[in-house]
């Protein structure tokens, strides 16, 4: 029917005209209902996300929906502006040369955007990490606190919440898988009886182990670790309950200071050899 | 009618003639109705943008609207320009491969503004920080002054205002989320009374406790937290109000070094054990 | 038969619209069997992928196949709707061109995805590691626990598991191949007799290869190989069995702190020529 | 008309031949009119350009316009030559392949050019900082001598003039927006008494306050903020005019220098605790 | 014949079906080949690949041999449908748009393996270095065990297996081109007699010449090469069979230490000059 | 004329044939005039560039004139082979896919190169630096000896010629922009009276004003600019002729040796206090 | 008369089925021309290529050569098969779309290849530096040993021969073009009597110029270049024959040292005013 409308139209007036001016209409017909079914979509989507994510507040919704619906409407009206413009036999591949400048530049632009995202769905996919682990993520430690597509957010002890883009993560240190491991370093002066230190390590390490519950993996007398000029190293270490790491250490550190008192060991200062010489300077 | 007269005029002079002329009209006609919609358009525009932001003076504005629409006239007039050309069968696809070059320098170039504008709008959205919020932000710590679609600003304490491009900005710290965390090590020789110390700490921390009221966990003495060849740390630390770390910290300094004074303890200086050659060399 | 329909249907009915009609159901039919065909490849491949990696919990698969049949779902809506739209001569290449830019930069934010996983390929079929293996990436070093397509899990000795994606791997170094090599450096005073400690140190190396088994090639004294000022250097180094290294090495030093004991040779403390002036200062 | 002889041409002559000639001259005009065209708008921009900035000397313009119109001659050259042999049906897309190298050589290379210049558009609309502002860019102090849409130069106090491209300016420290901050820190024995030195820094700051008419906000001792092992330090701080830090700084530092002369308060040596050894040593 | 059948077949049922039919036909029987032909060339590949490099089990060749197969057939199952699709006249170009992504991230992603690939192909053809020489490359140091064409492993002394991609090879050096260069700086106080130094140190040069018959150039005293605030540094070098640098050095090192001990050197401790201040603090 | 005998051989002899020789054989004659064309323009290039930079040898020239001549010898040899090939029907494009390979890599090889010219470009064009200029670039300090379009070099006082891509010059510093400052910093030790030292640099500032006829704003004495543990800093500076500011240094240098000798002002040697321990270790 | 026989062929049997075969057979014909035009290429470019650089050994030739020839044959291959299957009429770009992806990763890691040949290239042409001179690039100094197109290989003194790839030239210090400098800084302590130092230091001068002959321009002194807490420091230089400034700098230090011990001249020791402490500690 609509066809013969058509055809009628075109008997009576000048067929290319007519042609021309449906043409025309047809184009901004399908772009208003383009718009119509832009802003239906964009409505669906932000009322679903607002579901899932109920942190996000009703007055910041209203402003993205808003926001979303003109910057799709701008581009609906350039697309039909281009088809209109190229009934005219307009070369619009020029144009779309200019317009092709911005596209790159955002694309370029975007790809931290996608970067970060395809980052944190590896994150919570890989399950690397979970929320309320100790972690390290570039030189930054701190209790996860939040896990999202773009960003984590790390509570550090005493330097605040730390944001960090997902796509920034290189290497990921996860201190709470299972256990932790406490380390206790001791240095005494190299010419201090080693058998004496050794056994009184081994006698906190049983008292440690008694006294404490948390701990996985009793404390270990390891041997000397380290030999430098005027003092040696001893290692102490034991596998303790998650976030239990520095408790632990600060008891055996605790320990170990008066074990130094009572059994009279002196201390690892440092020393130094000091020749005088005979000759005076003025 | 108009195509009446069209073709007329084609049949009355050579019809490849009169095409030609008429479709340099055209778009001659249509550059010109072109250049007056940017005019209008980038009118517009920046009427809507010194009213959303009153503080841009209206010199920049006068400014910025002749050169844009320069910009714009100059971009209608070689697309013109290149219609015509195209007329004529001359192959515009080499002028437009050279004009490409300049395109995608541009593109290239124009990246890190998108770039910027990106991280701005997540850093606004996603609510990272709020003007007045205490951050560090690429190892400059300050209060932030203005959150920008392209650049941050933060005052530093002493050193001045910092404008960051938001682009940059890799990894937020926000100290201000909720609380502040103020964090004193205290050290003293290794041979010191441990027990002595600990106890004068936690009087001090009582003190503190009573006598300010800008703490929200007061501040609690944390053990032994690092063992040094001649000295002991320990760690006191409180949650604190934001923006009072930095007072309750000198409050407790102060106060630790009076204690040292009263209770007679012995300050940390660096000890070193020296052993006089019997040897005397010239 | 078909044909026979169709062509009738085009006859009694105006041709063009018909033929119209058509075009849009057979696009529609297409993509309806497009939807159901992609639904069963999905899943068919998350069924195979939940049988070769049974550590991926049920809940997780059914998350993943909602998640992608949705993906490919829009996908198809996309094309059919662009076919559609093409039906009515609207030029979708601008349209396109504008969701090239998504596809630009999800093209360049995906590359490290890649790039992890054709590194993780050439880790598995070059066997650069095995789980079990003692490695050194990009400073971490620690047990390998997983090696996976796109990371690699690492079990440092007290710093927790470190999850590394396989692209950011420059390096490795791998320890545990066939053995390990125990080194102690040993340094004593400048002015001591050298030949006496060298014999020392080829007393304990004896001693060592009777008393271990975990030795691959005994442990040799190497002469001075560093000369400084108030200390000469002597390296005593052994090939062990994997992970063995560590326990040679502190064997090896406890014996050289009780041989200097017992020698009585004195410790390489730092030395200083003290020239006191005779003028006194204020 | 010109259609008439053309046509009567090509009837004369053997068709094929006329119109290849009178293709080749078509070219051949346009390329001439194009050349003078693009003289005579090079010609106007570096006339325009003289105009805006009148310290480029006469003899550079000159060089520059002869060598902006040699490059535009020889791009038209080649237009003109690609068009000829297109009418000889060469494939000129191998051709245009092996010159589309170049440009993308070109566009890459020439992308820091356009970073520089949208870089120092921001700069400017931004207002991110003036003439005669002292800032801090990539860890160079100085005061701004020139700003550039290509680069920003800064004179600094004792090292010559900076000329920094705008588009490696990462992070702008404006430090005369409104105020600069006097800071001296103070250092004194830890065994001295802070109540006296905390007194009289209170009574300079009132001096200071006084006697000078470049602050803002006067001088204020800001209590114990930092604690080391021999020395403490006490922080005074003032707001002053733009530029006047320093001289605010060298004053108080003078004040303080002589109040530790009068109050007869000990200077912050470094201190050390020696323990000599009983056993002497060859 | 066939086109016979062909055209029989036509002319019996509706033309337009049977041509659709036979096509779609067509694409199967090519698509079916070409997985035959594939899994041939794949089989002949891996098969050609087991006899150059003998050290791939059997068992890995089935995996990948089965791997490539599978992608590769996939490929063609894709090929094949998109072929059918067209015959539909459905809109490839869009899909294809969307399947390039794919492309892009893994053409960007597989940079680094060709990138290995390349420097592979040149360390072996310039002959850069060869299994068994000892060569530094990015700080790592160690004898080359196996040259490949994407990764280069070196053994360190002490510091297990390091695989390199060659691709991150940057700069090599070659210690074992011809011969190696002994180099030992000798330190002494700077009061010391200097020409009794020189002489001594002639004297080793003289005896080490005569012992040893790994050395090319004979070692050679070089002067004074430093000076320092209390000491003077003068350097010994000789030239060396490959390998035999550091047992020279060992052998040079011993005999100055000794020399030092004989002629009565004092060693070069650092010296400082003390000024004791008449006041006395508290 | 040329026509007829074209059309005369195609009735002659088989159209398709004879058209089909004759395309080939226009080719060839084609691409020998673009042979001799290309050696003609390179030959002028050539004459062009020897005239204007007269220090190229003509060797050099003759072995530069032959290896382009050859280059683009073969670019016609495969441009006229890709011709003839497409007579045939044979798909070029995959060829060509191939040879943009190629084109890509050196389109990116090459970027450094032009970074280069635009980079060099600007710092003529701009005017940042002239021959004999004292400048620093990327930390390197020294006389400007040659602005070339690609490189820059700069000789060093003491380390050679450096040569710089003009693309690597990130930041500018040049020292001779109409002056230099002299600044020499006067330590003396915290408890000296700073009066009587303050009134002696301001007697050698006037002594050195008098003297010096190479100074464009006197010495001045800018007061105590740094506070340290044991020491006070006070700043002298000036603002001398260009290249004159080591010599002014040198000159206040002496002098203030000269007043610390004549005045008795002690010399500021670091201080320690000592604690002697009661204890004694063994 | 091939064309006659063609005609006859498909007049005879089906048409289209004949013209099907010829295009196949034409195919297979051109492919095996060109695989032999290849190989001749390939075989004549190495025998060129073996005689301009003799050092390739013949070994290292023919493994070159017929690992080209069959990378061509792979390509004949491959694109005769693509022509081939498009006689088929199957879509081709989907399949080079997928080999695109190789194109681009090949692409994209050459143009290091390139970019180091294009580097070489420039120092070749801008004669950087020569074989034989002395030069620092990227911290590395040593002797140039050998300029290639794609490496540069530097002998250094003691570390091996460094073989550094043109591209990764940033900046070249080249030190023997037309002579070194030769820098000797002498330090002594503040409290010495400078103008006798100065003079002993010139007769030193005068003497270094009489007794050598490899000086452009006599040592010289300098005066104080440095001022420090504890010492002076005067400057000694002298222009010198390229490689001769180690030779001079030894010289001026041996005379030095000489001079320090005849004029009775101390030696800048360190110094350090020890203030003792009233107070004992325990």
């Amino acid at each position: 029917m609509w066809a013969d409308i058509y055809h009628k139209l075109v008997e009576i007036y000048d067929i290319k005209a007519v042609k021309f001016l449906l043409d025309v209409l047809k184009i901004l017909i399908i772009a208003f209902i383009g718009i119509k079914f832009a802003d239906f979509l964009i409505y669906r989507f932000y009322k679903l996300y607002s579901k899932s994510k109920i942190q996000l507040p009703q007055r910041k919704i209203d402003t993205l929906t808003s926001l979303t619906k003109n910057a799709v409407r701008y581009i609906i009206y350039f697309l039909a502006g281009a088809s209109i413009l190229k009934l005219f036999n307009i070369d619009m591949t020029s144009l779309l040369a200019v317009a092709g400048i911005g596209s790159l530049a955002i694309g370029f632009g975007a790809q931290n955007l996608v970067k970060d995202m395809i980052s944190g769905f590896f994150i919570i996919f890989e399950d690397q990490f979970s929320v309320g682990d100790y972690v390290t993520i570039n030189g930054i430690s701190g209790t996860v606190e939040e896990i999202g597509l773009r960003v984590t957010k790390i509570r550090g002890f005493s330097d605040g919440l730390h944001i960090i883009p997902n796509g920034e993560i290189k290497m990921v240190t996860n201190l709470t898988k299972d256990s932790m491991m406490a380390v206790v370093n001791i240095a005494f002066p190299i010419d201090e009886d080693v058998d004496k230190i050794i056994e009184g390590l081994q006698e906190i390490c049983e008292e440690v182990k008694k006294s404490r519950d948390d701990l996985i993996e009793g404390p270990t007398v390891l041997g000397i670790t380290d030999m430098q000029d005027s003092k040696l190293v001893i290692m102490v270490y034991a596998k303790t309950q998650p976030m239990q790491k520095w408790a632990v250490e600060r008891d055996i550190r605790y320990r170990v200071k008066k074990m130094f008192d009572q059994k009279n060991i002196s201390f690892p200062y440092p020393r130094t050899t000091v020749i005088l010489s005979e000759k005076k300077t003025n």
